[in-house]
């Protein structure tokens, strides 16, 4: 039988987070931005960058392992991978290397996300992932017009509302509860636009049922996390955050980007993922003080809210009303402003934001939070972890 | 400090192998011969495809993870994972398997490569390969005519063999010794044709001074492995072979595809990678029995050999003497005739002829085999497993 004393709870933590700004358009390259925010996430934990052993990155990142360990000073590397499936990665890059901090492969992990959405390096990436889709799943969807992530969002936001009773209301619930945060985070993007219901009802479709509000920011930026071993930890300039618990999920029949096919294309990856995650976890949905959900479109805070536990099946959508997502809410969510109104940066930016509640350094801070879920798209094999103080 | 006891030493085995046929050009699709590939290495363990729940690949795999799962009707996967940099990755896969197993991440994991040089599909990810490494390291090479990965490993050949002395007649060495093993092996590609170091003299350059054997084959062909727990492995149809070590190493300073610019170009990323594989490891250069070296070209062996410390530095090609690589050899190598004469699959034969050996099974068998290292290219981030019976 598995002993349970080998799984790698607590055995890793973050000790550093570092980002660069978020705009629209930034002038430096991925790599520089991928270096400036590694270079932050080092100096915030005390970690020489000559101590760096360990990488972990999605697939679609541009910025390639051997080309930082140059240009920062690391140490010879001995654990390097990488994660598919776009949104799905950021919680798996965090999982990989504590995986390999646990078992002695590396001893100081960074994990980083740069994104520049103009730069011609980044169009090579999303064409060979585009490319590698259209021979799969794709060939079904593409001909019907179903073009984009938001058309493929939309049909199952459709047949969720027409299945739940979820609104238009509750969707709006979701933007505006996260906006709230955003207008509170000077380094959010949204930081001085105030959103009501009124404007959310009032704008334009982008896929319907979707509007606009319903769709994440388009974002350049980058950040970075440090990991290092439990032990290790207590010697850094900042307060261990344990990676408690680490899970990953593509379900049966499912599809990237969604899962139509199924026999319950409702049910998806994050439940698969949400099953793997709270397996070995003493921390278990009731236990959790915070969470950030990957919003890259408003559905999936109702999709992830099902799938990790926190309410039944259908009731996802009723979570949103009484601003249950707000701060003083039944689960504080996507504190920093998350993909919809902070920055979108496939999600690693509701990693940090993680860190910084249970460093209580949060700009909605939640009162002495202890643990906090981060996951990764519901869309798309997908990944979770739970962080503790 | 790191307990010993918490590595993967010895927790994961493989239990399944599978192959296709290696041909110039064959007319399934990639996604289909990896199928048959997965397929025969499951039925070869006794597995149920709903009991995979692990899938490691190289990153530059075009058949998905998801994709094989609906294929072949895997279970739920909780675990999913990727490596970069081309033939550096092979026993990565494993490595990463086993860290997922060992950790209760997954329980059945299924490593692969398929391959077709003339699918459009590869060669949009060849594109994406070869766009991404132009914007870096390749700026500085590719204006001056190092064009193809042999032209850059021809002229570290050349540094090595001025400074060490190794001539064309061991590089011959390596080809013939390792062709002698296909000769042995139906299912190599040049099974029914001998080589002789008369041929291989007279043969016409590639890039000089590396000439036509110098160079592996082209090939079209899909492998798999299944690994299990070491409890999981003792209910399987075949031997276990247990993977007791693992490696990863991209060296201070090296780029990808050669090392020019470091401090010794001669010791890159491989020797990084061996310190890491035997750190751990009960079983060192000394007790190894058989090797499986990552062979795109020929003196990628005597790399090797010095890199995990078979002999001194500069001692690699003297190595390749008197029959040194052969059956009967100090150290027999790449005995299903690797890449240079079996199939260049990226490596992924050298790890299922290790497995043979192990099993006893091999066409070259070494007697009483008990310990195997397979190795990925010396070029580039690498990795290696030492497997034991």
């Amino acid at each position: 039988m598995f002993k349970e004393q080998n799984t790698i709870k607590d055995k890793a933590a973050i000790v550093g987070i570092g980002e660069t700004q978020f705009a629209k358009q930034l002038p430096a390259s991925e790599t520089e931005l991928a270096c400036k925010a590694i270079s932050a996430a080092l100096k915030d934990a005390g970690v020489s960058p000559s101590e760096v052993d360990g990488l972990a990155s999605y697939t679609m990142e541009s910025t390639s392992d051997f080309e930082l360990a140059k240009n920062l000073g690391f140490g010879d590397i001995t654990f390097f991978g990488q994660i598919g499936h776009g949104g799905g990665g950021g919680p798996a890059t965090l999982g990989m290397l504590a995986m390999a901090i646990a078992t002695g492969q590396c001893q100081v992990g960074v994990a980083w996300r740069s994104r520049k959405r103009g730069n011609p390096e980044s169009r090579v990436w999303a064409n060979k992932a585009a490319s590698a889709e259209l021979v799969t799943a794709a060939n079904w969807s593409r001909p019907w017009g179903v073009l984009r992530p938001v058309d493929e969002v939309s049909l199952i936001t459709q047949r969720y509302m027409h299945e739940t009773g979820c609104t238009r209301q509750h969707l709006a619930n979701v933007a505006v509860s996260i906006r709230k945060m955003a207008n509170n985070n000077p380094r959010a993007m949204m930081y001085d636009k105030p959103l009501t219901t009124e404007d959310y009802m009032a704008a334009r479709w982008i896929s319907e049922p979707l509007c606009l509000y319903d769709n994440c920011l388009e974002s350049d930026g980058a950040l970075a996390v440090v990991l290092v071993s439990a032990e290790r930890a207590r010697d850094c300039n900042s307060p261990p955050v344990y990676l408690h618990a680490f899970g990953q999920g593509i379900s049966q029949q499912s599809h990237s980007m969604v899962n139509f096919y199924s026999e319950n294309p409702l049910q998806g990856p994050s439940w698969t993922c949400a099953r793997q995650l709270f397996r070995y976890s003493d921390i278990q949905a009731q236990d959790i003080d915070v969470a950030q959900f990957y919003d890259a479109f408003t559905p999936l805070i109702p999709f992830s809210l099902e799938a990790y536990g926190f309410c039944g099946h259908g009731e996802g959508a009723a979570f949103t009303e009484d601003g249950g997502l707000d701060i003083n809410g039944k689960l504080p969510c996507n504190t920093s402003g998350g993909g919809l109104s902070e920055a979108y940066v496939h999600g690693f930016n509701l990693i940090t934001e993680g860190v910084r509640q249970l460093r209580g350094q949060s700009c909605n801070q939640v009162r002495e939070a202890e643990t906090c879920l981060v996951t990764a798209s519901t869309s798309v094999p997908t990944s979770a972890v739970i962080l503790r103080r």
